[in-house]
């Protein structure tokens, strides 16, 4: 069994509270076993958008930088989602898919270690049950600028 | 309960028949109690590609109608679906997620305000049944040109 | 009943091993009847990222022909998917959905002709069980250059 919460502790991360979307949609859905989660951009420790476009204003690091905060913000939504049904992240049974986004120019093309950074933090956080499937790739655009966004779909028991 | 026909009808909205897609795909596949979507393009009333791009040759408020139309033209072919298996858009438990892929140029970043014209749309014709996940993000471009494109999957009674 | 196996020997396919992803994912994960395979690259003959832009250094033809190859990867995924819980591929009920990504300019606009080399070749194998949903559209650039990018979800009997 995964201890998500030990580790998380380990790794002096603090999971953020539910926030608010920007817009006319809702954080996460459940349907039968699966949470489907909005895509959430990458914010800055303030707060704000994590605005950059790989190629041009930041470099692969920093990219997984910010896509590894989104998986923190991303655990945090589903912490919340778990919470409101009696549950919480030790009933995740399996991390099943992330669409990453990544604000990239035409010439960019590591769009993969970029997503990385989120990846690996799921595996470390949650073991096995962490190994997902995936998407990613370069977008022309993202909403108020940030540098990635990732949706996830997650198993919960 | 909702009521989406009363509602669409107070609206004065109506919905379209299912129409052919323009390649080798089917407009849905239900698969347990989800119903999958296809990406539906933006059209003009003429049935035409809605053609443009987003910070180029359209503003933020036209995007938005026209994901508002590609909203209608979603839950026509969502009742096309139900009524296949001789139920209707009473039968939608919920609009689980979009996705909202927005023609835009790389400095627009306005795509989450594009989208509410579809979202807005949803939140209105099924109430809570229609506050769904979602993601949006800027493209380089779109078949036949279109300025939007979402795809959508629903859970059904 | 398909007999996906004689109409892949007909057509002188021969199914690829399981590849190992370019970074920290694995190229499926089942959850429930579903398979979400992650998105898969086009890929030449020699195994080498299939490079290019639609619009620039590529035509729809040839992107067709990239987007079948990855058709033929997607199913030596799915092969080895239900291999692995003692199935094959004549165990697959539906091809529920496919992601297609198309790298290309931001004036080419045929990314749903280049996807049909994909959905027609699910199509031809699969019979009426192949007949998917679908999005298509256009990206800045994918991870390592390749021309094209698709996932897909499976329902498994």
């Amino acid at each position: 069994m995964t201890q998500p919460y030990d580790i998380l502790q380990s790794l002096q991360i603090q999971l953020p509270p539910l926030s608010s979307p920007a817009a006319a949609y809702v954080p996460y859905v459940q349907t039968g076993s699966l949470i489907f989660l909005s895509g959430h951009i990458a914010k800055k420790p303030d707060g704000q958008p994590w605005v950059g476009k790989l190629g041009q204003t930041m470099k692969t690091e920093e990219g997984m930088e910010a896509a590894r905060a989104i998986a923190i913000d991303l655990m945090g939504t589903l912490h919340a989602a778990l919470q409101s049904t009696g549950k919480d992240l030790r009933q995740v049974r399996r991390i099943v898919k992330l669409m990453s986004l990544v604000n990239s120019t035409t010439d960019f093309t590591e769009h993969h270690l970029v997503t990385n950074g989120a990846s690996q933090l799921f595996d470390q956080v949650f073991g096995s049950a962490g190994e997902h499937a995936r998407s990613a790739f370069g977008v022309a655009q993202i909403p108020r600028g940030a540098c990635v966004e990732i949706e996830l779909i997650a198993e919960i028991a």
